[in-house]
């Protein structure tokens, strides 16, 4: 029950090929042994070996895909609504696009003022690898033109950014890491893809944490500041992503999320972002880091845009193995009032650290979808607190299965990265079968919550954005570490395949944004966006901007 | 690259909550470090990670399964042909369906000889676990009458025996293990359902190897002996259930197969076992031992047969994780000729441990193929050699992690069972991770075969059937150690999840039967089975009676 000595797993990584330093060794010791207590409680734990075969994990999405009790309003009849007239980087890519059809904006003006906006928001945060400034300005060229021949696209002429673990054709992917190098990719993501072929318009490729797994302050690029407080990090791993997107800088990106990598930054910058059901949008083109949790997702201004963007980027593209056949994804339209609707709110793990903000951001999200007809039903989930630490055991074992090929190398990677990569490293295949048991077990318990309640309404993250350098996170002023704290309702999507949506409550004292996240049944992003798009008619909190978009472009 | 000290593994053991004297420990360490070189080589082979993602390798079945370029014959238009008239016992289940149509034979006769045959067969060779004579005599008279009522099923009265890791309702599975219990099985495996369903009668459970990994000497029921020589073991682990059926006990019966277990047996009691397409027979039922490799299969006395069973069987039952849906399959008729057929014979790893009797049956069948009009091409697996330790890596790791629930009792099991799965308690999640990305790499080298060849022909096992009690394999007369031995061209179809058909290809001067494999693409079970039913239709090995099956009932 105790956790291997320093020799030990100095000698297993021998074995394996890795060739860490002492201090290496000390610090994957450290971490084993501290995500020790949770692995012997899951070993613990009875199961049914006729029922174990971790492939049950990935059957439970199918099964979802063909129910058809899902909760469907009283509809308006009413694309979701417009913010009010704004300049057009202050609309989202649905009133932008309505923008293009009235003939009150060209994507020409609004990809070149994307640029120089991103430059600003650059300058100020370190939010970009790269901007494809010749690229874009192309490609809005041919939107003015198919938007004036009457050939527009669905997303004609959207400007957007990419997380640089997404592959766009001819440009490096740097993945936020040294060891990548500078060869263009041959062919983009299948979700960039799909995105420039409904005429949206990549303008640059945003900062991540090292492989979308280490820490704020990557070697090779250096933090990402956050649009609403520059002292700030914007969150992580989707971290320039996030920061473009808020800055208005651009309506959208597209990240991707292995324990919250999508929705933190998205919290923490004010953004509404989706991490989608398992196994529905492919990730084909993208850097690896965990196969069993990581899915790519949009940041995003608007519930009504991370729909429209969702119905466009799912599907399977024949080469991702994990995505069978889907029906496609209708985006809802806004619900008339919320009656039949029924949001369970658990405590326990998900809510017991979470600073007052927050708390009071749910609370106040809750109250208006009661407001609306919903009603608060019973409903927890009592493994949650183990859905952290067993979900980082299995991203750590497939990353550290992953990051063998390059284990020569691992003296050029952040030395956060290392850190948590190395303690998967030894993981014993029986813990690692034993976790992708746990997520079987993790769905019952979601599902028996998904018996009584349509969605699920947590904080997304316990607190407001970290305070750089350090980034620990402060719930009701205290200090917590980063890696125990920000993904304790978020790990629980990955682990299971459940989507989540995060989206803005409204301001803490610190001025800074609060988030909640819907948690929906898999293949019911449709309902979570729904309410999400019903909420934000009533409320203003996603279309607040931070100070510096005020001052850039 | 030098194997965990004992200390070390018994250290991690612990850890993983089990409790191993040190005879146990000094086993399993002799398993680690026997099998380290073949780890740590596959370990120093290079992959590309953006493809690595261990679910590929379930991809590939799916894939054939919409490919539509398979050899086709010129069909003669005739169903396999019977084999001339015998008594009852002597047919093949299609000839005994005739007889009973033809009103030669009725249910009730042919089972209660059934019965008697089986337990003479039992008295000799140790083979049946229980004998269900109440229930099948009942079975039987329904049958009798449906036939007199003209609602005969498709396998309506035709006894058979299942190998004692599948349920059937109402008796207890044992698994040939002092560690079950004699509680009921509350419902039937789904493949013993539909067999039943479709009018087959089980009569009985069958030995087999504890937990089908365990040796040839099982501590609760002893060594099931061969029918062709009773010095000689029936092979494994679907011990029982080879020995039934060749002793004309009944024409058929339901094994397993996680390296070779239906097909092994199969080629040392002279039948015709198939290892289906991974994927296609639910495992619903089935006490499981590794969810990678593990498949039901049916092992009986000609091809024909193999090819109506199969059609039975085969398909989703809404269980079983890992089974899609799939497109009926449908028995072949016996082709006119072969021409047009592709054969590739590769040599190397799979023929260089093979003894000359068992090389002359695989010249023999391959020189009647041509004769027939096929073509022989070039085609050889280079990683053939590695199949066998990485495929064990992964059956055991998989068989530790499921076997871990019950580690407190591991003095219980037959010790050869504790030597072969100790060795996965330890192995590390990194080289699971990688043995299932050499699932797709191998699945690659037989995509390379098949794109020149319908089928490829080798030995399905280097020897003829093992002498009793030590069970090593003697090639040429020169012992080998069983398990490195017995699997050398047979694990290579459970790793990469393609059908192998184990047939007779005549005897060897120890009066035993020798067997070649034919391994089809996945899905093309259909073109193996109407070649081997065309070789049937000429060859008379498969009819060939053990001199123990003139001596009972």
């Amino acid at each position: 029950m105790t956790a291997p000595e320093p020799a030990a797993l100095a000698a297993q990584s021998v074995r394996l090929g890795f060739r860490l330093d002492d201090a290496q060794v000390a610090d994957m010791h450290a971490a084993v042994a501290g995500a020790e207590a949770a692995a012997a409680a899951l070993r613990a734990r009875p199961v049914d070996p006729a029922a174990a075969d971790p492939a049950r994990g990935d059957l439970w999405t199918r099964e979802w895909a063909n129910r058809t009790d899902a909760w469907t309003p009283r509809a308006s009849g009413a694309a979701p609504g417009s913010p009010s007239a704004a300049a057009p980087h202050l609309l989202d890519a649905t009133g932008l696009l309505d923008a293009y059809r009235g003939g009150t904006a060209r994507p020409g003006e609004v990809v070149a003022t994307a640029l120089s906006r991103l430059a600003g928001a650059h300058a100020a945060l370190n939010c970009t690898i790269v901007a494809l400034d010749e690229r874009a300005a192309e490609r809005a060229a041919e939107s003015d033109r198919r938007w004036a021949e009457g050939t527009a696209r669905p997303l004609e002429g959207v400007p957007f950014t990419v997380k640089d673990v997404l592959d766009l054709a001819g440009v490096p992917t740097t993945a936020g890491s040294l060891r990548r190098g500078d060869t263009p990719a041959a062919a983009s993501a299948t979700v960039v893809a799909r995105l420039e072929d409904a005429g949206a318009i990549a303008i640059a490729k945003d900062a991540t944490t090292e492989f979308a797994v280490g820490g704020p302050h990557p070697r090779r690029f250096g933090a990402c500041r956050n649009p609403w407080d520059a002292r700030r990090w914007a969150g992580g791993s989707s971290t320039g992503t996030a920061a473009a997107v808020a800055s208005r800088a651009v309506p959208f990106g597209i990240g991707t999320d292995v324990g919250g990598s999508v929705r933190l930054p998205s919290a923490w910058c004010g953004l509404t972002g989706l991490k989608p059901t398992a196994g529905t949008v492919p990730r084909t083109g993208v850097v690896p880091l965990s196969w069993t949790t990581e899915t790519v997702g949009p940041l995003a201004r608007s519930a009504r845009d991370v729909a429209l963007l969702l119905s466009v980027i799912r599907g399977p593209d024949g080469t991702d193995p994990r995505i069978g056949e889907l029906t496609p994804f209708a985006p809802p339209s806004v619900p008339a009032d919320l009656s039949g609707l029924r949001v369970a709110v658990p405590g326990g793990y998900l809510t017991e650290l979470c600073d007052g903000a927050v708390r009071d951001g749910v609370a106040a999200l809750v109250t208006e979808l009661v407001g609306g007809g919903a009603t608060v039903v019973a409903g927890e989930i009592p493994s949650a607190a183990a859905a952290l630490p067993i979900g980082y055991q299995v991203v750590f074992a497939e990353a550290a299965a992953l990051h063998r090929f390059d284990a020569d190398h691992w003296d050029d990677y952040d030395p956060v990265t290392v850190r948590r990569i190395s303690q998967g490293i030894t993981t014993p295949a029986a813990d690692l079968l034993r976790a992708l048991q746990f997520r079987v077990e993790l769905q019952a318990e979601l599902d028996a919550v998904f018996a009584r309640a349509d969605l699920v309404v947590v904080p997304t993250t316990p607190s407001t954005a970290p305070v750089l350098p350090d980034c620990t996170v402060r719930v009701d002023g205290v200090e917590h570490p980063l890696y125990a704290a920000q993904s304790r309702s978020t790990m629980l999507g990955n682990l299971t395949g459940a989507p989540g949506l995060a989206l803005p409550t409204g301001f803490a004292p610190d001025g800074c944004p609060t988030s909640a996240q819907l948690i929906a049944p898999p293949h019911r992003e449709g309902v979570a966006l729904a309410v999400a798009a019903w909420f934000q008619e009533r409320t203003e909190h996603h279309l607040r901007t931070p100070p510096l978009a005020d001052r850039i472009g």
